[in-house]
């Protein structure tokens, strides 16, 4: 299969915070912002893998700022790394301003996706060159995230998950 | 401030599974999980905190079982431990089968919420005491992974994180 | 078929009141809670039944209390009485207090299912043995009220609903 | 107060059943239909009233027919009667068959509203002058379906409910 | 095919103004207007037609009055001309004041529908036969409506849309 | 005010097609389609007039290819002339190929939208620069539609639209 860059799967979704979406305090509730992320993040693996692809796994998802209701939030899905079945998605999200225009970074998040068919079985995907230095940064790590996330499942010894051991001597 | 038992914040949520929630073959989309999952966890969290709670992040979620259209999900959330203005919401869900009635574990997760004011400033909670082994269990695990947590975030150095550290010698 | 106990069938639904669910005045529509309290009571006649389960009808409700915007709702369902192929299910609807914590009774209600197989046609449910006081008196109501059910239905003539009679006596 | 006519408060709301308002055998939930019924029949109790109208009590609702997915419903709403500051709504549900065009009732219910001010303080409302036969025999039974109500809710004794007591006699 | 009258396919949806439909300032979305209407006018072009009725067009649509959170919002749409396989569905939206009772016409539209059977392939619809004097004034004007569409899509010479050209002249 | 170009206000909307969001025959609802649009066109004349902006028209929108359930749809804005207050906007969509990932185009339309302060006032907006020869293309027909516009309105007399007249001669 011809590898693909990770801009061949870049997914963009631009949309108001709406009243049922927010709590008490007029803030978008963290779960709809995780549904939404999951929306944009599942077509760009879908984009790269061209299958129907399930949600996996949802690494650790901070929530540093408050989303305000009537905000427009974008969010920016691609895949970072390709491994057999399973694709890394990269988030980015955005929230803007409307009086200055400025967008500020409100979120980061990283979920995994696996291709299947019609019956649900996994498909092997495209591997991912990437092409700018945040790519093959983002790239890099996601290696080591494959290894926390195998160990937190009991599936690696933490002491094979070499590099992710690395960080800790 | 009187210290609370994890059972006085259940908050059992029981749903169907409607057909906008559902992908191409008929699973619950991973968004909407985690979105049903937010809205359980944060009533448990304003049940121990009596207090407004936002989420403040989202621990590993794996996704390892399909849950089909029209199936019920039940979701339980319990805070598992409380630190000074945030608390870590333990969340188990079941799937049930219609025919036998057998429910089957589809899910675990944790999320952390952070109890605010109206002006959304971060207040003190209640301390947790558990009870059952399972909740001391969770409890013990939840400073480790509040150690992960700060690491990750970069606000505490790997080195320091010595529960954590201990388990990868 | 052997008989089940009301609590094999109890189902909870907790949840927020969102804006969109409100008038005027922040309440939560009635309309809203019926739609709840169905999804709920259906839950709990397909627990009896291991069946699909229909509305068949739905009892005088009354709402005493209003209910308001970012309330959290409890709705405890089960089946109070099966018969042939119908179940009565009788729902409680909790509202909380934030502050407080004190949960107040907001409404009962009463729904009649049938339970059906694929292509709709009614099936045999497994009969229900009370256990608890309440349970016992919701049992022993439940007759009256298919009697008064199959009167208002025309299904029965008022001088043979010979339990709901003697209450006019 | 000048008193009204049911046919000024008059509501149609038809719309098309959609998928994530449907069960697992493609039926119209009861609770969908008891949420549309209830949102056609506040706005009939608004007309009649001119003041916000809040859900205080649902009748006795059988569900004799299944609606199914795709089809046409509507729903027609009027008040059939008005008390001090209460009025009775009564609404009839139509299906109709796209290939014949054939209408045919599928549901009739009878809610009750109360007319509020802002604070939900109950406010008086016009009285309803009833013009057709059909109009007629539901302003008349409306009484007896009050002192049903009454006697239900422990308000008024079984005893007294002379219009009601006489069915039974 | 026996031609029909537009009262025949008349179709009328009343609902409320939810907080999910409204912007900033507390007004109905556009956007939110324009899917009511077309599921109104899909029903009437059902109505008329008696098949499957898909979108084709959607004339200008001018929206010269806001709309306000909680308004009743009466849409009256009916098939006002039809041609080989399309129809041009009128329709007209109202706004009620809830002091006054006063109804105000708040928009004009025009969609066009095409009936389909099961594949999606076009099928013949009965003609039109107008009956009051506005039924009468837009049957005529639905011609030189259908001539710049025509123009619009490149699909006829400006210079043959003669109804059309006459109105520059 | 500092004129604009388009390009910086463009709005990229993409999201999966909903079985809520289908008719019969699995294909998306027109109007569903104009809501989204008008969600995406509302944040670009958002981003162009830093106000907020709320739908004035819609011009004629035709339906030439159906968009199936499952679909993924990218809508795009941007800002393709501005008057005083008001601004067009040109929308773009595409539909995407699961299996090939070949873009179609879908379908074009044209909102326009007037800057509004808080209490709803007009307010003026930087007009717009057009860079590409797309955008200079549609700039200029821009004038022309808002000529269309006025005519049908009955604000301008068709002789006086001389661009549009042109078009006819």
């Amino acid at each position: 299969m011809t590898p693909k860059h990770p801009s061949e799967s870049l997914t963009v979704l631009t949309d108001l915070v709406l009243p049922s979406e927010t709590n008490h305090i007029n803030n978008l509730f963290g779960g709809e912002l995780l549904a939404r992320m999951d929306r944009a993040a599942s077509i760009a693996a879908q984009r790269h893998s061209r299958n129907i692809s399930v949600t996996a796994s949802v690494n650790h998802v901070a929530f540093t700022k408050a989303i305000l209701l009537g905000s427009v939030v974008t969010i920016e899905a691609k895949v970072s790394r390709a491994f057999k079945t399973s694709m890394e998605v990269y988030i980015d999200v955005w929230v803007e301003d409307r009086n200055s225009g400025v967008k500020t970074k409100a979120n980061e998040a990283i979920y995994t996706f696996v291709a299947v068919d019609e019956k649900g079985t996994p498909v092997e995907v495209a591997q991912i060159i990437p092409e700018t230095d945040l790519e093959k940064q983002r790239y890099d790590a996601a290696l080591r995230r494959k290894q926390l996330s195998l160990v937190l499942a009991g599936k690696m010894k933490p002491e094979e998950a070499t590099e992710l051991k690395a960080l800790f001597m």
